[in-house]
């Protein structure tokens, strides 16, 4: 199995009750990588039997570090309609509330479509070396990540500006799912990094993710490099916010996604 | 008492519940503004016993219409680590879940602080006059509103951009708090309304808003203008998100808020 799957691969306990373990192999600097658990939680919704339509938003607010091993995600539609239903659901090791999330599904119908972000120029992911990332971040070798902007600076060298742009795709070629999706929107090191030249103390509280494609559009990916740049909009007294794009090599803009990270420095 | 503070009068009865009506002055076109009960939610965990520091992170789910008169809000805290606290919350009617939200709130502490987000260029509020909004929109009347840019779609007028930015301050001048704050972090219209030259149905269904501003800034604003520009990402099958700042006269960024709307058009 993928490693991408095995860390998705949860039991039904009960009516809205999963167990899932952490997986080694995307393992962060303390617990797991905050994407994969993002895309442990949409996939409990996805593979709710109650489930309808397609994930469009989903809110993780990373409350404590998951120790390695197991863990329950508890969820329940708070509200369903007739084309979209709320979710809430809870990550849990014994009694203690690791992970808090929001999750909304919905079914899309063809309306009107623009794309108003601006796709990054960038070079081919072809004619760019894969990049490094920081040292003993284990799930970063899951990704191949070609950086055209805003790579992992070199200590104390302190950059004006927070923007990362690179390729980025499963480093097994698995191909892009809704979940492969919110996982990846987690793939941005904390801006911090980038204007203080180097590692501080930073951890994402809260990550929020639209999606603005549909399965068809992610079918299409396959197993192609997305697009990613990232950027800061504040940092002040203990926290700052990064938000993103995620793109297709054809420009479909295929999430918007934002956080909130603690920092200190 | 002035109608926000009316509308925002929660009466505990008991740990972890509150009861609160819906007030006339803020109604929308259908239920409340967004806006409205973004603040409630907000001033819930304001004032609960437990609540620990300030408001870092509020998302509010809108799962159903808010019918005419009490609601209830249920919450709790599902994590309190030293410096931060996760909360989730729920309001209801009756049986029915109305609205999600989960809330972060955390101490703030001195930190290297830098804003990147550019401070749109505008007149001053005195030099601008008070702008129009949508007709039988009741809540938009508690607000003086100065478009600098993108303002009521006349109709019919299509627009390429659907950036606005405007000037606005609490009608009758009530000092800016968090959770006023949180309401004007909704106030923009739909994005789509300016794209598409007019009112198409559309409504928010997921709120995320990240306050930058401590206590002390906020006080500092007072009852004073603040600066809010908006624009959307991506339009698509029956959804679009937009993204917007909240910056005070003297260009602090006071919030940056994202939301998820759907639409028919």
């Amino acid at each position: 199995m993928h490693p991408f799957d095995r860390a998705l691969d949860l039991r039904t306990i009960d009516t809205g009750l999963v167990r899932g373990a952490t997986e080694p192999q995307w393992a962060n600097m303390v617990g797991p990588f905050g994407g994969i658990t993002a895309a442990a939680l949409l996939r409990a919704v996805e593979t709710h039997p109650d489930r309808i339509g397609d994930p469009l938003a989903l809110t993780v607010n990373y409350a404590a570090p998951i120790a390695d091993g197991e863990f329950d995600i508890t969820l329940r539609a708070a509200r369903t309609n007739r084309s979209n239903q709320h979710w809430i659901a809870e990550l849990r090791q014994g009694d203690e509330v690791k992970t808090t999330a929001t999750a909304l599904f919905g079914l899309h119908r063809d309306t009107w479509t623009d794309i108003e972000a601006l796709l990054p120029k960038s070079a081919a992911p072809e004619d760019i070396p894969r990049g490094n990332f920081f040292e003993g971040v284990v799930w970063a070798n899951r990704y191949d990540m070609r950086f055209t902007e805003g790579a992992i600076p070199e200590d104390g060298v302190l950059s004006d500006s927070s923007i990362t742009t690179l390729w980025v795709r499963d480093e097994l070629e698995r191909p892009l799912d809704f979940a492969a999706l919110a996982a990846i929107s987690d793939i941005f090191y904390p801006r911090v990094f980038l204007r203080r030249g180097g590692y501080v103390p930073a951890g994402t509280i809260s990550l929020t993710t639209y999606f603005h494609a549909d399965k068809a559009q992610i079918d299409a990916v396959g197993s192609d490099f997305v697009l990613g740049s990232a950027h800061a909009n504040a940092f002040s007294r203990g926290y700052f916010d990064q938000s993103a794009h995620l793109w297709s090599r054809d420009g479909a803009l295929l999430t918007s996604t934002h956080q909130l990270v603690y920092f200190k420095d």
